[in-house]
């Protein structure tokens, strides 16, 4: 690795430099000249209207899914590190291919808020597909794979919000779909048989599941955020937010029911309350902007934590030994399948929607039912065809990439170091050198093993 | 544990997801037609002068207590996963009882960011309970606890905000006091004699304690936006925000003095250190929005700060004792005296407030006494009876819900188990499995190895 | 201790609550009069331009500072203890000190939200002093320093902001050089050739990294918040906090790259990723509100993370060996030569603006070129010149603070106890007391213990 990540890091960036010295320029709300060449208040700058809710989702993929991920007791290094390197570079390199999708102003990509916030969108993706792959692949991996990735959700993007007309402003397809079943299909075509080799380390300590509740807390509270980030301003932010804050609310007690009635002697399992206590705010993805009610959205979310807490227990088994599926995180029960159900439910609620329900606040959610030229059992259909789109590119593209991270130059970790940070890391010890209150063996312990040697 | 909290978490939530279908609206905020059916821009939605305080408030109950609890060696998950799992439900059953006694529209509830704010509010106030039972219930005894104590925290809101006409935006009544002194009868009815079989479970080791300073400092961060989060807008929320910032700085330093002063040979204690600096927040609860000026809220952190450590130091140790109150985080200290201290300066601040100080800003301060309704002295006397009220209903509330969960049917822990995670949680264990500095070695290991292996 | 910190304590708070008192009022956006004298919008209030931004501020100095520095496996309780005791007193000493040479209003200091954020932008810069002390100092020592280290920084961004007129809206000089080469300056003079004596405290283990990673991470994430929390309205806050943002971006990926290729055997080193990641914040805090471009501040990120992690592999070794400076976290590779290279940006930067590139905005971003009293060369020269009156004033105040917290009446701890909590705290063991599923025993314990005994 002394090389190739350094290599790599440096290339991609100088890359990224001279691309954006050749076609980023600011956008008229950050551009000095722009900006104060219309005619309008400091305070209408959309700044002040994304900017709070860009941080929240910001905090979701730096400490959300890098803590989320520390549950392994010596992954934590690579885990945190990892998610921060690879977020780091997907940001820069989706700023670049949603801005050729979204659209040129005179071959030049202009960017504010609004891109940083979808840049971080882009990136979440790509981390969940970290997550099926984490403690399997090198960071050069990860960042080829960011690379191919973050093109590819560029493209799927593209497809259903400008070709398609489908809505999706929290990503149930776009991000969880893809990035999902993307991943399982990397991690199916790099399948180890002899992972468990390394079985003892693909496991939590005590601690270490307290550093990824960190993580979990984080993701569960900026939900509301994250959702409602790019929609349209005033009651579609509003309501956005205040679905996914209900969905996600019913979807923890159904995940602690089912976790209980499931889980050995009717013991929590914190797998579960890690990761399925999430799935409702994947499953409001879709139709969180849309008028699902705050009992829609319970509804939603009280399902999604059922179907995902099952994943774990009962599917998960049988991907990785009849599929050849190992997803470390699980993330085809936390984003996979209630990005699905996300999904559909984001299809029947467009399918239904009528101007007596929306008045003139169609225009912002449906805009094309608005204007007529669908009707809204239409724009359900483009749902759900979006869906089936974005699926066939997430596995596609998984199964090409899958192929080209073989290679064996990008150095994937053997089988039997697998899940284990010091072979990427300067590892100190576990133990501080100090005379603590409490030896390692307390005086009881001592005493009962051999009272002479006190 | 296998049937119970699947029983409750499923019937509990299905009952809500009723209830929210009957009688749950979205506001003229969150509701597409009625938002635009109004005239008035889209940045004139209450989401973009709530919500930032809302995401601050709602770190605070899911980040701020529930780190905050981890300080005990073994009970890092119940603190932050029943912490977790209360929370949700109370802010949904919350969202129905305040939605209730805040006035219906035409038989229904209207919700939107404010009524999210007040939510979680009424969570904290359980979440304040809940520390001082914490580590000797049972979490299905915490859901039911939590279903009273939101009802009777509604009925309380409403008879001081409602019919009394109190001012109490930041919750030194409502929800410190309340939570703190309904907890301690609950804990009080629960009084474990043998306790101290689980004595050694109830204290911290080095790491707990820094996750616990998690919780500490994230709550002393964002109370300033946990007082001003419904206070009216503009100059009320500035200041209220500014008076909690130096009453938190001001509290801070005296408690560290205070620690030093009292502690073991002038060493901090993490203890004081984790609550009472947080002291400062809870005392500026009623005053904060009034014109208590820079000093004032400085000198009000000051004698919060000393009085909680105080507390921690020579009354704890009496309300075991001698009034069997065991208070396992010593919400009397941090959320009881400084509580009632915030409710005597609001007041005093109350009754002292003249149209010369106030201007017009008194309407939004004091609408009553701007009204002429009330004069300035009444409205302190007010404010006291409030105290009183408050008090009442929580010892009361506490005794009688204290009772019902002494029935054997909600599984409280036996006293030899009690502060350990194991009882409820698949738990891990605590070292890697690794080659570190110290190998580790079980009992099973160390037997094979004979003398000459060693 | 016993004594000591508690007088310090008190006296200092009392002193400030006296002050506040006498001098300091609220401005016309947190008065009640105020503010309702004036015929405005309660929506206009800075409070929704500016809170947001100071809360994330606010998260960087408690968290972010505080939990970069637990990296030490045995002073994780004074690193976030102290770094919460010395800020509480820094900002509000800053309040009074940046308020007296901000200017007064008839002999008062006014404060609202933007006196918050400036109070604690110079506590920042207290606490990366404390950076280069860290393990070495008592909390009394660490109170005298600051309230020294407050007062020359208001003094020089005096002269810096209000009589060169510079340009330095995030800090790169007024806060990162300037506290980077006090605390350099202080660390000199309190020298300690017997430092040796705790060297083996003086580093980390597993769980300490992984906490340092939460300052780290919160640090990087908002600090495009920490940049534009007091620039223009409009299009300069927006233009810094995105600048920021990609600065860092490319920064991290440099990070990377050096420290595979700097570091033992290729393997990454926590202590590059845990600081030099966020050079490109710093770098990025003179230009980031001008018209850097994106492309700019990728580069200046980009060199940022080379520059710092090569001082941490070659610099800093050099500077405690022959300058004889124990620089404990750092401070020099990542404020220091970052906050010079972030002045020199911003003195070419400021150079070469033009009307053309500007427009209207020059108002905002060089007022004093705007109203033809520079013109950019001059400017640039004034940025210049603020760089070495900065290092001037830094340097010398660091050597008279340091030679006062020589005194012996502050209590330095021995040479043998550096580095270690338990001087200062009462500390709980490492272990819990349970039955975990493995117990630990060292190699050398289990050949104390006889075999029969096991």
């Amino acid at each position: 690795m002394r090389l190739k990540l350094p290599i790599i890091c440096f290339i991609l960036e100088i890359i990224l430099i001279i691309l954006f010295g050749a076609i980023v320029q600011y956008n008229d709300e950050t551009d000095a000249r722009q900006w104060h060449s219309n005619n309008h208040s400091d305070y209408e700058n959309d700044f002040y209207y994304r900017y709070p809710s860009f941080q929240d989702v910001h905090v979701m993929i730096f400490i959300g899914f890098g803590f989320l991920m520390t549950f392994l007791q010596r992954y934590g290094f690579s885990s945190v590190g990892f998610n921060f390197l690879i977020a780091a570079f997907a940001l820069q390199w989706a700023t670049l291919m949603q801005g050729f999708f979204h659209g040129l102003h005179g071959g030049k990509i202009h960017i504010g808020v609004e891109s940083m916030i979808n840049a971080d969108f882009c990136t979440g993706s790509v981390l969940i597909s970290f997550g099926a792959v984490l403690g399997k692949t090198s960071p050069v991996q990860l960042l080829v794979m960011a690379m191919f990735e973050v093109t590819l959700f560029a493209v799927n993007e593209f497809i259903l919000l400008t070709l398609l007309g489908t809505k999706d402003a929290g990503g149930s397809m776009t991000i969880h779909t893809f990035g999902a079943y993307f991943g399982l299909m990397v991690t199916r075509i790099l399948y180890r048989p002899n992972l468990h080799k390394s079985q003892d380390k693909n496991s939590s300590v005590y601690h270490s599941d307290l550093f990824a509740m960190i993580g979990t807390i984080y993701l569960w509270m900026f939900w509301p955020s994250f959702n409602s980030a790019i929609t349209a301003h005033g009651d579609d932010q509003h309501r956005t937010a205040l679905n996914t804050y209900y969905s996600l609310a019913a979807c923890t007690l159904a995940t602690y029911g089912m976790s209980a009635l499931t889980a050995h002697d009717g013991k929590l399992d914190m797998v579960h309350i890690q990761n399925a206590a999430l799935a409702g705010g994947v499953a409001a993805g879709t139709a969180g902007e849309m008028m699902l009610t705050p009992c829609g959205s319970m509804i939603v979310g009280f399902l999604a934590g059922i179907i995902s807490v099952l994943g774990y227990k009962y599917l998960s088994p049988i991907l990785e030994n009849k599929l050849k599926i190992q997803d470390t995180c699980g993330v085809h029960n936390l984003h996979g399948m209630p990005g699905v159900l996300g999904a559909i439910v984001g299809a029947v609620t467009a399918a239904v929607a009528t101007t007596d329900v929306y008045g003139k606040g169609m225009d912002d959610v449906f805009p094309k039912v608005a204007s007529g030229e669908f009707d809204a059992t239409y724009q359900g259909g483009v749902q759900a065809i979006s869906l089936g789109v974005t699926l066939g590119i997430a596995l596609l593209g998984g199964l090409i990439v899958g192929f080209i991270l073989k290679l064996p130059i990008f150095g994937a970790p053997p089988d039997t170091i697998c899940f284990e940070d010091s072979i990427y890391w300067e590892v100190p010890g576990e133990e501080a050198a100090h005379d603590s209150p409490m030896t390692v063996v307390s005086p009881e312990e001592a005493k009962q093993l051999n009272p002479e040697a006190v």
